[in-house]
Parts: C-alpha cells; sequence; structure tokens
C-alpha cells in the first residue's frame, strides 16, 4: 500500500514535472486537445494516424498573436504608407491610402484582409523578398503595441507555443495559415513559432524574375496574386502543402473553410477555435467585432465537434512572460 | 608502420563500405558534390552553412526521372485524352487535342509544357484533387514506357536517389521544382523519391472549394494558375519555400533561371546540370531536342562554375535493378 501511493505519488510528480502544456488550465479543453494527440500516435490503435499524414494548420491573426486593435499587418502597412506617402501625392484622396495617412483605423478596420492587401500591394512592391524581409525585420524591432507597450512579436500567444512544440514532439508537421501576408508573417515564423519559412501559407502579391543588370533578381510585384482566406484557406492549403490536415486551428469566420474541410475528412480530426473572451489580459471580442470576427464558427461548432477555447477561462496565462 | 597501414587499410575499407554515392564512378563530377556538402556540413569551417539554410532543389523530367521519347505527363495526358474523347467531339479538330487522339508525338512535343498544361487543364479538371490523384495511382500502375516496358516510376535515376539521401543524411531539405503539374508529381514523390508532397513545386490549375451536398470539396477548374518553368522557378521557389536554395540541380534550358538564381547567391552554391549523353542505357540529346532542350545552361556552365554530370560517364547504373 505504502508502495503504491509512492509510486502514484511519483507518477503524478513526473506527470506534473512533464505537462506539455504548462500554461492550460485543466478541464475539458486541455483533456480533448491531449486525447486527439494521444489516440492519433497510439500505435496499433483505432485511431492511430501516421506521422508523415500528422498535418497540423494555424491560423496567425488572433490565434498565434493577437491582432487587436487592428491586425498588426494593417499598423506595418500604415506605417509604410505614411513614410511613402510624400512620393504618392495621389494617396491623399483614395482610400484606403487616406485612411492610413490620417490614422482612421475604424475605415481601414472595416477594409478587411483585403484593405490591407491593397495598401500592401501599393506599398510593399518594387523591392526584392530580400529587401521587404529588412523593412519588416527593422519594423518589428522598433514598433510598440499601443495598449502594452511591447513588441509585436512579444504579443505571441504562450499556450499556443506550448501548443505547436507538443504538436511537432508529437510528429505532426506546424503550418501556418494566414490571411495575411506570406512574407510578413514569413519574417517572424521561425524565430517565434518555430515554423520555417516552406510552412508559412499565406496571402501574396505577383512576384517577377528578371536579370538586371547581370544580377538574377526577383521584384515584388503592385499584383495581387492571392488571397488566403475563407475559402481560400483551403485552397491554399492544397496548393501549398498537398494534403489534408487533420488538426486546424482558428479564431474567426475566416477560418470556417479551414476547420470545415479538415474536420469532413475520414479518421480522426480536430478542429480548434480560439474566442477572445478575455478584456483583462487580452481582449474580448466575437460577432461584432470588424476584426476577427467569429459568429458563424461559433454558433456551428457544437454541431462540427470542434473545440471552443476560452481564452480567460482555459489559459493560466497570455504572453510569454517579459524578460 | 605496420599499425599505421592496418588503420590505412581500415579506413579505406570503412570508406568504400560507407561511399554514400555508390553508383557515381569516382571522378571530378563526384568530388566536386562531395566537397561540396563536406565544407557546407563542416562546423566552424568558413563555408558552413546552417541546416535550416540547406536548401536543394531539383528539376523532376530528365533529372530525377528519364523524359523520352516525351514527358511521362504527356503521355499521361494523352491517354486520358483518348479515354474522355468520346465526350468531347470538339477535340477532334483542335490542338493539341487532336494531336494527342491521333497520337502525333511531334506536334504535341513540340507543343511543350504549355501544350501539357492545356491537355491537363481540359482532361484533369472537373475533380477533386483526391480523384485526381486516384487517375494518376491507377495509370501509373499499368501504364509501360514503350522502350524500356517498365512502369514509369521505375524510370527513376538510381544515382540521383543516392544524391536526395546523400544531402538529406546532411541536413539538407530536398525540393522537386518541377514545370510538370505538382499533383501529378505529388503522387509519387514521396514513395520514389522520399520527398513529401509539402516539399514539391510545380506548374498548378487552379482550384476551387465548394461545398456539395453539405460536403467541404475541392473542384480542380480548366484554368492555368501558375506556370513552374523558367522565369517561374525562382518565383515558384520564392511562393513555396521562401528562400534561396544553396544547391539547384537540373538538366534543360527550363532549369537556367532556378541555377542562376540559386548560385547568385553570397555563401556556397552549387549548380548542377544533368547531361544526357548516353544512347545506349538511357537517352542522347541537348541541344537539338523538343524535350528537355540543354543550349544555353550548357554554354554558360563553365562560366558559371555550374557542374556538368556526363551521364555516360559518371554514372555506374542509371535505373535501380529491377527486382
Amino acid at each position: 500500500m505504502v508502495a503504491l501511493a509512492a509510486i502514484f505519488i511519483v507518477s503524478a510528480a513526473a506527470a506534473a514535472e512533464t505537462d506539455p502544456l504548462p500554461s492550460w488550465n485543466d478541464g475539458l479543453t486541455k483533456e480533448a486537445i491531449v486525447g486527439f494527440v494521444e489516440k492519433v500516435t497510439e500505435e496499433g490503435g483505432p485511431d492511430y494516424v501516421r506521422p508523415e499524414d500528422r498535418i497540423a494548420t494555424f491560423d496567425n491573426d488572433g490565434n498565434l498573436w493577437a491582432e487587436k486593435p487592428v491586425y498588426f499587418q494593417l499598423l506595418f502597412a500604415i506605417d509604410r504608407v505614411k513614410q511613402l506617402a510624400p512620393e504618392h501625392p495621389e494617396w491623399k484622396d483614395k482610400q484606403p491610402f487616406k485612411a492610413a495617412i490620417e490614422g482612421d483605423m475604424k475605415t481601414l478596420a472595416a477594409s478587411g484582409l483585403k484593405g490591407i492587401a491593397e495598401l500592401v500591394m501599393a506599398s510593399h512592391a518594387g523591392m526584392s523578398p530580400a529587401e521587404f524581409q529588412k523593412i519588416v525585420s527593422d519594423w518589428l524591432a522598433t514598433a510598440k503595441h499601443p495598449r502594452f507597450k511591447r513588441p509585436y512579436t512579444d504579443l505571441v500567444y504562450q499556450p499556443m507555443l506550448e501548443l505547436l512544440s507538443y504538436l511537432r514532439d508529437n510528429g505532426f508537421t506546424t503550418y501556418i495559415v494566414s490571411g495575411g501576408g506570406i512574407e510578413f508573417v514569413r519574417n517572424f515564423s521561425e524565430a517565434k513559432y518555430g515554423i520555417p519559412p516552406a510552412q508559412v501559407v499565406g496571402s501574396s502579391i505577383k512576384t517577377k524574375y528578371e536579370v538586371v543588370d547581370g544580377v538574377p533578381t526577383l521584384i515584388r510585384l503592385p499584383e495581387m496574386n492571392f488571397i488566403n482566406d475563407k475559402e481560400g484557406k483551403p485552397v491554399g492549403i492544397n496548393q501549398y502543402i498537398g494534403q489534408r490536415p487533420i488538426f486546424a486551428s482558428g479564431n474567426s469566420d475566416g477560418d470556417y473553410q479551414m476547420l470545415d474541410w479538415t474536420t469532413a475528412g475520414d479518421g480522426p480530426r480536430f478542429g480548434l477555435i480560439l474566442h477572445h473572451t478575455d478584456a483583462e489580459r487580452e481582449y474580448a471580442y466575437d460577432r461584432d467585432s470588424s476584426v476577427g470576427r467569429l459568429d458563424k464558427a461559433l454558433d456551428d461548432a457544437p454541431r462540427k465537434g470542434w473545440v471552443v477555447i476560452d481564452m480567460k477561462k482555459d489559459w493560466k496565462t497570455v504572453f510569454p512572460s517579459e524578460n
């Protein structure tokens, strides 16, 4: 009896020590995630999935990092448009440039990812991808979030970082599937999420190959290539990854189709929705938000079997602690 | 002295045993490849490259598997067009369909990758990617090469399989960057080359997401999305991989831009060209071939520092042995 108790205590301690999701409170959400991972990795089990089919896709804005007051890429685009405005007098009277220059966030937010795309196309083209990376890096190194006064890349969600690692430790390949610009997200995906550039799917502008003064060069063009949002997400996943995921994680109706397509597949599937319910530590928003609107996906989650994270209840911490 | 000799003999034997490229004859080509891999993997060395930057890209047709008498995907498309012809009487008088139905290979070969694309668009659309995979699998399982009387997937190059493995064993990530259809190549890339679907870049038709009778569905459309050839290869690499390779391997002028862009980067770079010089074991062709024309890249190889494989001289074997 003493021996048994000792074993129990040791096991419990070991389990606590090795909890792969320490920032998640115990409860149904965490249990559902761990239960899914355990069943698909149980060799010989009825729900076993081969490692090469363990594809997990994550939305980025509002899912891996914050997206309020507006998408961070939009704030980047605004700063860039302001910087370039003197060379573009025509922007003064043209939306969404006018709103960007005037800091009219409401008009900009309402323009959605398509509005960002327009700003990106006009202000982020004409350079090589490498030059663009430099511009993004410089901005991320200096810009600070208006409320949290921290760099934007500090505002990644600690529980999601743990979830990404937990999945990878269990043989999953983790992808970002973002409505945001692919080259913008690639700038920090490896350093912040452990996700290499090739595992980022996102919206993109066209790129042209040209030999300039004898130097092979790629040049970003002011022309939309692909919008990786809503119906675009399953299309983008098919195009870049070539496999249907078994695990999809999002936070808005922009992720509905990704979640629906993922969980409609045969065999074990997991759909995860992050519900922003924590105005104190982060933000509380869903149906009425112009950024990250969560409405239909929230309604359909029970029927579709999607697990909804209640940020306030399920997360012990939100952001990584400041160093 | 005896001890030293013994060590030498043991080392030589060990080296021979572990030759990672046994199907390559000793010589300058093999030395150049091994020398490059050794220098970029030498930690602390002046040419060291971090594993995450060891990106290697390989053309497929005529580079990882054969492409004569015409691209195998074209033979697949012809069989498919013939099969569907009764439903499409208009094809009788319309190129390249007329040529496909009549088996006029010369006209078809001259139509190049763009011609294939047209056949693919018209004959391979209207189904889901999964249904398309089934059609490709069925064809590959039954069709045989007209000269070698073996399944097409047997006509992969044994020395290239060894090179792919050797690079991966040395921390490289290997990608296919093909002018052929991405979903066609993905059908066998993992089984034959050890390259998963997500590491295949290729030409593509558009795909649409639709909920059909309540079922989330992707449907292939008869509309070109992207041609991953010539100038398209650096563009495709940037779009899918998001990094400039340090190693690129091709066999035709369609790979010129990929080779040029790759080897123009900073630091150690490697460009490799497969020259088909072996009419007996495979084929001999270069400047005058409508399939896999190698002209400008062959001229510029010495000046650009690209290593040219002489198939006849450098390869001990061409195809894997028949089982």
